[in-house]
């Protein structure tokens, strides 16, 4: 027997602990092809609140009584695949449980000497890519430019603001906490505490382009920052997820006319042939130490719940990750 | 002595006659260089209500006191400029009076061989060079797509929707009254009421595209239609020029990211290089009939303003224009 958490009710707002549950489910054992692998670090996303609504968008909705996949890093205990071994560590969607069988064609296998595994699920996983897409492909920003992201602590901002910084632009982030912002700062981004700071204050000085991880107020003082011809990088709108009915949108969206500004959403997942090409900028920074991470790692698989619901009162420092069983 | 409209105060909400006033001013001769103009046709565009708030967009503002300036078809009175003589037909930017004296350079001749003058202030002007911009070069809207034109009995909307369907695009398009419905329809378009039926039910079917002339409840419906990948064409927003205070925008712009979409402004005048190809392409549709245009002319240089406010009641089917004098 293994334990997985399966989705119990449709969160109303913000989720709570009754809206999932942790089941015993039997292992099944893998078939030729398959391998059976142990949870390490499970992942928690502000994307997976998304998938609770029942709604289907770019991806699947999570089903009532059903798992709750996503992507977690764990070590290979059996193989039926001959490019993985037993103590491999691999990437993979198994999500929100201690262990599964997985198609060994869905699995990415980590080099543990060229950076830690739990990496990737934050700088060099899902998120650092979604920042480096969204900077590159998506606003095609450019040295010297200024460029505002807010949520800058998270999994993606901290990754976006620090891409963008090394690139040469100039960057602004917003975060919740004085111990974020100190962070930050020590990064070379200027930082504020949008509790302390209003965004359109902070921007005052006008920006060249918006990554927008959180909607809301911070949307509308980016688009009164912009200047003639600036972006918005739509990446996501963590202060709406959690919204009971659908709010309104900004009051001053009719400057994407008079300032000719480009509003453009995207979703990783469209941009997965570039991963090698991320990889490649990227996994340098981070070995040299040029791009530093943060991990909050909450331990225990029965509190995978309360970690995600963590995410949308800003608990995290960069990435939030669940450990779940030990990582020799 | 000539007579020019000046704006007498700020618009509050709809324009009133209150806010301009027809000043009597004296006529000064053309220096060398320069040629005295007789409007014929004088424009009103719903772009104008915005430069009367007196922010600085992406055009100076009208000053209290000042002058109306605008687009304008005359008729040359007196040339001190080689390339004008007297009776030519030109476009100007002078606006709302009867007359006056413009540099030479700042002219553009008409041959009335080719089209009607009054053309130069619609299909063939900057309406329907809007049109074409925001769906060639903005959109980049391609044969067997659907698009979606809110406003398509204006004069922008009314190009737009006729140009789609020449390039091949089914075309849905909204309007005001069954007049303007019944002229849409007999066009190819299958155009709607948005007094009788709701944007969002009217567009059920989904949409590629959608070019934006209303904002508000057609922007919401819009995006709700629009298909991952698609576009807003960012054009104007007529529903909401009046407006005494910003009103929220769409409740569902979190759509721009789960279906990847973009939403571009612009404004025609970055785009002037273009004209010629825009001509070239459009010009021939005009004069083989297979573009058509209508013009809604309200006689009198006195009666400037209330055609003006009538653009924001929908009294205009096609180009809204004001005939100051003789046109032969």
């Amino acid at each position: 027997m293994t334990r997985a958490f399966v989705l119990a009710a449709r969160p109303e707002g913000g989720p709570k602990p009754s809206d999932f549950e942790l089941c015993h489910t039997p292992e099944s054992a893998p078939a030729e092809g398959e391998v059976r692998v142990r949870n390490v670090f499970v992942s928690v996303d502000p994307y997976m609140r998304g998938r609770m609504t029942g709604v289907h968008t770019y991806v699947p909705p999570y089903e009532i009584g059903g798992s709750i996949d996503g992507a977690a890093v764990g070590r290979v205990v059996e193989s039926h695949d001959e490019r993985f071994a037993e103590g491999d560590w691999v990437v993979s969607q198994l999500g929100w449980c201690e262990a599964g069988v997985v198609a060994g064609h869905r699995l990415r296998k980590l080099d543990p000497s060229v950076a830690p595994p739990s990496t990737a699920l934050g700088m060099l996983g899902m998120p650092g890519f979604t920042a480096w897409i969204g900077l590159v492909d998506i606003g095609r920003v450019s040295e010297g430019e200024t460029i505002y992201v807010s949520g800058a602590a998270g999994a993606v901002g901290s990754a976006a603001a620090q891409i963008a910084r090394l690139k040469g632009l100039r960057v602004i982030g917003s975060a919740g906490t004085a111990a974020k912002v100190e962070w930050l700062r020590s990064l070379g981004i200027e930082a504020f505490d949008y509790h302390e700071t209003r965004p359109k204050e902070a921007l005052a000085d006008g920006i060249d382009a918006y990554f927008d991880n959180v909607g809301g107020v911070h949307l509308e003082a980016g688009l009164a920052a912009l200047r003639p011809h600036g972006c918005v990088i739509a990446c996501g709108a963590i202060s709406r997820y959690n919204d009971l009915r659908a709010e309104p949108g900004p009051r001053n969206l009719f400057l994407m006319v008079t300032k000719r500004l480009r509003l453009q959403g995207f979703i990783v997942f469209d941009h997965n042939d570039r991963f090698p090409a991320f990889l490649a900028e990227v996994g340098p920074w981070v070995r040299s130490g040029e791009l530093t991470y943060r991990e909050t790692i909450v331990d225990g698989l029965e509190n995978i719940p309360d970690a995600f619901a963590g995410l949308f009162r800003g608990d995290n420092v960069g990435k939030m990750l669940v450990r779940v069983g030990p990582d020799d």
